[in-house]
């Protein structure tokens, strides 16, 4: 099944929160490290919590690259698991990639091939002829990474281009309108700029929107969802799996979730 | 030694030619499938083949991750072999990273701890805030990505922004004068864009440039090393590494290097 049936399906269950797998062993609780692979048994943990709370699972690469061979080896345990016992709920690698055409194969493969991921995050800035070998590929999702939610996302991000309209704004309306012709693309715009969500909103009329930076980052849960309406995801990563720290982390992961997609459907 | 040291010394030797160690299993010669472990044995053969000739190795992660944990062990192998052997030549992970500074530190780990190279490639998009545990650490180098090599580069990065600029040249003003407070920072910047390249050695002065884009990409030496006129470094990676299919891959790589060297030494 594609990503949007998957999304759609789980959305139908009434949920648009998205959990962040983004599994640190500095954080994970201290009692796992003696597990053979802490990072794999956490997430069945957290995932087993909340399976039925969600609308997909975000994963970041990044925490376990980290780890070299053996972080990409608890990834794919990780994304196989969710796979095989929750086979419904769409996983997105958090990714972050982009280069030239020629390579973006290398990393197309990567996420949908050896992984088998259903959407990737994507960068922007080489351009849509670049990441042509991920725009042809139909059954995949492509989040292309335009307001992002931290500190300091402006220095590029929201100055004025050519024809009146700030760079976010111009990558929202150039994915919206020239890039989306097999319907695979959403956009990553950041809870902590809820007005900037709300223009982009206004110029990509349908898009799915991926928003990050709820929880730990300080984003407003009424005002995100004021400003995206419809069509969103909202994920949170630090603020539900390092809830506890203790044997019940699991348990207090659940409780952060289910009031998350509780505050997220108050305002839809 | 930090990388720049490093890239000194070599480029003492009278060379500028960084060579791509951008190995696929599916282009490089059918003998060594039979191999163990191919993309290493490849790699050995043609740093053993190249080492006086370059001023850098360029590794790109993309081809590695393509192959998930078996890759990162080829590309953790290559690694180890250039440190053991070749620790005076500097090596460049071009992975193309850039997220929020948190989950930058997990980007960092991979590359400076886990893997060990010199320098890395980043996005620019989430602006010099995001990039920071990158740019604090003083002895690695980092290449931001200015003007890309590919073709429809131009579709953000030639935008005209406020102040007249466009993108591509605001990215090399404020790398250049905003974010290279430890001299660690570099750009890249396309051989196929002579122009744009021209452009970019205007504004950011002395800034050491990462110009790939020659060779298979197809772009012009003499122009660019006239465009760049110092502080460069020029990538050529499958013109150079698959220039043979047979056994002696080795040999008419080394044949292609010394080429290319001559060639951009001849326009210094």
């Amino acid at each position: 099944m594609d990503f949007l049936n998957k999304f759609k399906k789980c959305t139908q269950r009434g949920s648009f929160l998205c959990v962040g797998l983004d599994t640190d062993l500095d954080k994970i609780p201290p009692h796992l490290l003696k597990e053979k692979n802490p990072v794999f048994i956490f997430n069945k943990e957290i995932v087993e919590a909340t399976s039925d709370l969600v609308c997909a699972y975000k994963i970041n690469s990044a925490f376990y690259e980290a780890k070299g061979n053996a972080g990409i080896v608890s990834l794919k345990e990780t994304i196989e698991f969710l796979e095989r016992n929750y086979p419904e709920i769409p996983i997105i690698l958090d990714a972050k990639r982009g280069d030239i055409g020629n390579t973006n194969c290398g990393y197309l493969e990567m996420a949908f091939e050896f992984l088998g991921v259903d959407a990737i995050t994507l960068h922007p800035y080489l351009g849509k002829t670049s990441l042509m070998p991920f725009l042809e590929r139909k059954a995949k999702f492509l989040f292309i990474l335009c307001r992002t939610s931290n500190e300091g996302a402006g220095e590029f991000q929201d100055l004025l281009v050519e024809g009146g309209q700030k760079l976010y704004q111009k990558v929202a309306y150039n994915v919206s309108n020239e890039w989306n012709f097999n319907g695979n693309c959403g956009l990553v715009v950041g809870a902590t700029y809820p007005d900037e969500l709300k223009k982009v909103r206004e110029i990509s009329k349908e898009i799915l929107i991926l928003i990050p930076g709820v929880g730990t980052q300080g984003g407003d849960i009424e005002l995100t969802v004021k400003s995206a309406r419809k069509n969103f995801l909202i994920n949170a990563s630090r603020s539900i799996i390092y809830a506890g720290k203790e044997k019940d982390f699991a348990v207090r992961a659940r409780e952060e979730a289910v009031k998350l997609k509780e505050e997220i459907n108050k305002w839809l």
